[in-house]
């Protein structure tokens, strides 16, 4: 008879992942990729950008929860500024303009459900972000500097 | 250099699966199993009800989507009754008590996200059902009957 | 004291809600759109299409559930058909293209997360389509129609 | 005509929420709410567990997310301990003790979707945890505190 086997609890060192350029938006923000699912498109992300660095405008397609674990961010669109240990919880079909404030270097942790999308500054789309373009990025940046890929899509 | 691939639809033939009493707490309440997703929990289901029985009280610690095909149903705690071709969302942290309504046997496609836990006239817990138990009563249904089981809980 | 209600289930009447043709993608191709959820952007929607119609390739940035109510269809890019009855489930990240089968016409029930993005034959983007595309089609057809529209993003 | 109004992200600012212990589980384990959401359940919280504590055997009946912040800890059921950076993903329907390791005291960012239900060393429920239980137990502190509570539960 088959056997019903639960998947064991994953664990993933981030001292053993990269942090990557998130090319081609921009050279100095910074992804650590941690996890995608390939099944609902969920992608799991440290992010990290220069105090006093703009990101550009972006869409949501699905909803994108933000724990701040240093430095302060804030969206031109919007009146707050997100500090170490604040959460930021973006629903579904939101546009904004991502700010890190002048200082100390921004680092999140960051959920993503379905995808992003990246518009220049006349509104034309430069990039879709997907659990596949988050991959391909982290694939690209071992080949290129050597190191041996962990393949993050997997949960067993 | 590691590639994405991404996973092909998966395509589930309802002709090819069983219909499984839902035991233990009924016998002509039936399930047919169509996936179930080991990361996230989700189980999705067939549900075939004989008309004018009623089901039990039971929790639901996540949203449960229901498309009514067949038949006609409602909870007890509520003034609403579903037909073919209405949708309920069962939010997340609700209890009801599901009566079929006498005349045509009702079916009904499921979402389930979370576990259901299904209580006995005193309110004490008569059993919790997730994506494993529903797959292993699956399995044990096709181990009974002899039929070679399909893995429902595989995405490729 | 705050006290912590939890919200009751949501029945949609389908008989209630109109067919509206899934412009600007085609006339003849409809949708009865039954409840969005503004936070996550989950979509649950009937699908209705003419038998041997074609609608053209798309790209799921999330997950979507697809149960044939009625008739029969398939994808170009795969060998299955799906019949009433049975469960497909769209991973995210992939990219299809619609093929109703010759004969009766195809309805489903549909719960799409994310968003979808139809191209033209070239592969430019046509339109992408999330929780609030779907929903203002639907309001636009009311307001065209002079039906009284139904609030589909609320869960109370 | 009706309008599609996309809610604006929520900032969630956590200097202005309170540490509650997370009875009646413990004293000294504390939880800093942060969202709930009533509809499909999820709650994402911070968590802070003196060094050194074990909080006992959970069930997870959907998907968990856990950052950690600060310090280390593990499941005594696995091989690996988790620090500062890393993610761990718990799979639905898993078992797990939980452990901080002595020393710092362990801080982590925790997404829930589903329940959690806490065994007794004889494995007998201690009380199933969801997005309700959650938001009493901040409500009921703020009471008992004379805190002015926030509405966890919104969005907008």
């Amino acid at each position: 008879m088959m056997s019903v086997q639960g998947l064991a609890p994953l664990h993933r060192n981030s001292r053993d992942l990269p942090w990557v350029p998130f090319t081609p938006y921009s050279t100095t923000v910074k992804l650590k990729l941690l996890q995608v699912n390939p099944v609902t498109g969920q992608v799991i992300t440290m992010f990290h950008v220069p105090g006093g660095e703009v990101l550009g405008v972006h869409d949501h397609h699905g909803a994108v929860i933000v724990y701040t674990v240093q430095g302060a961010w804030r969206y031109l669109e919007h009146q707050w500024t997100a500090r170490a240990g604040d959460l930021v919880y973006e629903t579904a079909g939101s546009r904004h303009t991502f700010l890190a404030e002048p200082g100390e270097d921004m680092v999140a942790f960051i959920v993503i459900e379905g995808a992003l999308e990246f518009l220049d500054p006349q509104g034309h789309s430069m990039g879709k972000e997907n659990w596949k373009t988050f991959l391909d990025r982290y694939y690209r940046f071992c080949e290129e500097n050597r190191l041996r890929p962990v393949d993050l899509s997997r949960f067993e």
